[in-house]
């Protein structure tokens, strides 16, 4: 018998526990709901893996949401993170609290939309669009009602026409809904301009591998969050002065990123957003967009003026993992589980992500990063 | 009380579920053990996530490993995936199948080094570095009898040098023992010559951004996977033809990828490394490195060839997250548990995502990709 | 008495000749105003540089330029190519000749605009940009009867808003128009808003640096050229196949590309408009953003299909150098010079780029590169 | 007739003034040898371009070159500067005189090798290269007494080894010399291993195309050049003061070019190596590998600290254009013509591209760049 033909988790535990000579009894120890996870979010399923949970915080965030009710809101947050990277929640914790103490993290919400980048084999494909987009968005809605069909970009080479779908998905992350539509939008063209769908996703999204189409046009959300810190607190809570902090931006953030080839312009974005996503069911392989992001340092008359930029940031709070028992509750411990949470959810990340940047830049002046390692180490 | 104060898991819980009303109950079930994990892997922990895990497989490997025992080894797993995104698993698998039904996958690992990028304010450290080299490196080893300095590159701009420090740190992915290292480094060399370090981190690691260094110069493990898929096998399982894979390939991973500006000239890769990380206790913020690997296919007489490059994983099978119950019984599942594995653990890593390559790139041929997230929907 | 007093290129020759013990006969014999050039395109003058100039062609060109008179022309060419580069010339040629005889090359220009990237100090520009951009428009009209407002993108980060604007300058290359308008759009924004502008010109243009904006959105004009070669005249003329051709472009302009971390994927399209430029006095600096296309070859039934789009050409018909006597004369040789010539113009150095990668491509399928230039250095 | 079977210039020019109906007596003006520069330079001669030449200085230079003759020397320049582009002249004569006026710039040169990159058709040749280094490096001798291969690197993905060779070319810039050797280097590893070279330039060396490999590896030259402006002298020569210029590089220069994709973090180097490339007869088509160099400014106790590297500077005093009458009297004015001149040469462009990124980015600070643009349209 074989693995996709067997029904249920256990049966399939026992038969790799006698294949391979191996116990499997902490895989399956779990509490999610195998009828759901078994089903929609993971085949051949064995059990859970359990990622440590801790949380960072209170972090104070004043949100301006475009077009949204969170527009004044301002909230005050306890961040969960899902690691085995000792240090990281500390880190972040210790980032929460300048920015806390300092009055709060602004954040902005800048709703891009979910992109899929289809290629077709025939060139000038422009006109037909523009004349046709708004068939083309019935075409779209009708496969979603939580699905618009808000813009695209044509790019023309050769005998293929890239086209870069955007799609507002509401609360969803809405990469598989997208995928579902853009299917849909390629069957249409081709039924009716004879144009031949080479790929529904052609590198054009770009979804999960680096590239500067997503920094430069933006994907999903582009977050931003920012904060002046007093210099008291650059002092007693970071540990450093707005100089020193400045310094080690510049040259590791600017210059050294620049000397590397680097798309991200950023101190750690990847370490926070990783473990944000996993903690409430995101898609961890968009870490990958969300490294992108920009992280600005100044010193300013009142102290240190420090923001970060995501250009594409992926998230969602209803769909993907986002229902699965523990990491419904980590949504819920920020307020952010289910319909109409996913721009505050997306300000939430930016804020944490900031939080985390000021901490590890501030520890590079002074050398406290391998000293944090080497206290966790003994 | 404050949360860094409560020493914990259950208290922490019981004070947020009282600050938030919200029930922590699945986050608060667990088996890993709260003494070492909340001590080496996650502070102010409160539980853990429970991720989906999911097998697929068997995957056949053949084996080349520089200098290594596994070099004639030839080996079949089954590949622990962690995953909330569905459909992944089954794309895996049948990849598995068409690569196992073909013979299996040689695949390939070079021990790059896990690199720290410090930077220093003074030009024209080059002549010093050379004369003192020896030094440095029993400098690096006195912190740690399992790190050795391998070598290093340096980039000087304005007043400051970049150094790129190369490090074999044994079976653990090592990034922290590295910077341990760079600190004790810095620490020299600030002695002898009066070099202040501005930062031991400065971006030309480059650590979990995406950066054209690392592809260029390697990071971790260079690991490469191929396999000549026969004609009746891309028919059979991948249902398609190798004329149309290549199509998908050239015009999606290459074109598209080239007009987007992308450092990731493949299909999914970050995908697959996702699951395979979070299951088995890597850092999953080191996904942004394994997406920049490239895929390249090929018609070949003998049907489709297909092979992929990752230039910079960073893995370990101990240290990190490796030693948790559930992550540790994934690694075990491999055989790849603990000292004298992490070069095999390397090489399953390459050859799941030549398997996740080739299933994705065959779904695309045919549009098939839209229908399996249509299927899973309903 | 300092070289920047002096009032003629003869006295200053004069005194360096003196100051530098060097004879400076030949520079100082030219035709070129100096009244005019030593104004308008150069101080300091003390002559000129003699670059000797070649011609390749006839190339026969079919026109599709957008809401223009060409949109039918079909036209053949004599292409003036200034070179010190030996083997270039005649190897354009070759590729004119496989054109030619192939019945033309298709070759489309699309008006991006010139752009300039300002960047002031001070957040959330984007809404008031939206509300004044017909009284912007007005202002950047004013600076020149010549050039005209399009549109703009803004980028915000940190304290910072960049804003790209986009202008059409007529047949002028447009670079310092569009400078001029841009201080003043900047002035006005800063009158209206409090703004501060940093720097009229923020690298976000982005002008002479290879950046992967210019490749995405465009920058002065977008063109693209292509051609069928059959089967035949590939062996009689280009002297290879279209296997072997593909193959080399797939492995050089794609693989390798991707592995050097490339923003061009083409062979040498950076010499045809090096040669282009200098002959026809646009700036040579703009070789930079053009090096930036992309060439796809690909086997068709017919024989072999290639292809070039240069996303990013920066060129004009009047101003600049294109009045100098000896580089109008190139312009008129391509019935190119002045007033309603810069579209047509742009097409011809697609067409003529098209020749070169077909040439270049093809003598690298035989090793005949090498032979080129051993015979040459004979 | 055609073209190629005209043997001289005038009988061209005579053939093209009746086919299109033109006059060429500008371009038939010239006192560059036809003899020579129809051979070796450009087919099909008919003539010359005439680029308007100024000049810029005195620059005073104090140079380290790496083993070298040079190592102590200071010595003034005027630099000449063959442009159509009115105000560069003026704007590089400005940063000449801050820089002189301080003591001069501090000049490094670093010989890294002119590279090809060529392409084979079968993994794993890395031990064999290591094996036959020798050997290979005496048949790249024997193509020439003036090259020697220095080293490579290889880079392994798919059924193909990229290998990119590096060359010490002496005084010569080298390319051609470098595809003639790396042919024979091609046919020896053909003849010995049975490997098929798909390519002999590979877009791995990578020759006028921006590609990070050349920024991280560099190429023929990498070249720095630094100085420090006192306060009175940023004041008096550059009309702006440490403070607004450090501002326009880091917004600029750093965060633009970091936005917008850029692979240069300078403001306008291409505009000076441009011109003085043209100037003495370098390939102007290596502008594009100049370009991507970076310019780091930092505020200093003494001033106002400005720096550029340029990692890949392409340059020769010997061969390609630099025995043309003109371009050879230019180089003279340098006291850089011929042998044992080709790293000074460097030097001086390092110091040329300094004086015109500290003018440039003056201009910035004050809205001039506009102004002088104006003054001169008028």
């Amino acid at each position: 018998m074989k693995l996709r033909d067997m029904s249920h988790a256990g049966q399939r535990r026992v038969f790799l526990e006698q294949q391979t000579a191996t116990s499997l009894k902490h895989i399956g120890t779990f509490t999610v709901d195998e009828a759901v996870a078994g089903t929609r979010n993971c085949e051949n399923m064995i059990g859970v893996v359990q990622v440590p949970l801790g949380v960072a915080g209170p972090l104070l965030i004043k949100f301006q949401i475009s077009n949204s009710k969170f527009q004044t809101k301002s909230q005050s947050y306890y961040i969960p993170l899902a690691t085995t990277e000792g240090a990281l929640v500390a880190s972040v914790n210790r980032g929460c609290r300048a920015i806390t103490e300092s009055g709060g993290a602004h954040v902005s919400v800048e709703r891009i939309g979910v992109t899929r980048g289809s290629v077709f084999k025939k060139e000038q494909i422009a006109h037909w669009l523009t004349e046709h987009f708004s068939q083309l968005q019935d075409v779209a809605h009708a496969t979603s009602q939580h699905l618009t069909l808000l813009r695209y970009d044509v790019q023309e080479t050769g005998k293929y026409a890239f086209i870069r779908w955007y799609f507002d998905t509401g609360d969803a992350m809405g990469m598989n809904m997208a995928t579902i539509a853009s299917q849909k939008l390629a069957d249409t063209i081709g039924q009716q301009t004879g144009m031949r769908c080479v790929s529904v996703a052609g590198n054009y999204d770009v979804d999960k591998k680096p590239a500067w189409i997503n920094s430069i046009l933006g994907r999903g959300r582009t977050v931003r969050a920012d904060v002046v810190i007093p210099k008291a607190i650059v002092a007693s809570v970071l540990k450093t002065t707005p100089q020193k902090l400045e310094e080690v931006w510049r040259v590791k953030c600017m210059i050294g990123s620049g000397l590397s080839g680097s798309m991200g312009f950023n101190a750690h974005i990847a370490n926070v957003v990783a473990a944000l996503f996993i903690a409430t069911g995101q898609d961890p392989a968009h870490v990958v967009e969300a490294s992108q992001g920009m992280t600005v340092v100044e010193i300013d008359e009142d102290g240190l003026y420090c923001s970060v930029t995501l250009p594409a940031l992926m998230v969602g709070t209803i769909g993907g993992g986002t229902g699965l028992a523990t990491q419904s509750e980590a949504l819920q411990l920020l307020n952010c589980c289910g319909e109409g949470k996913s721009d505050e959810f997306a300000g939430v990340v930016a804020g944490a992500v900031l939080a985390g940047e000021l901490s590890l830049l501030a520890s590079l002046t002074e050398g406290s990063l391998a000293r944090a390692h080497m206290k966790r180490a003994r």
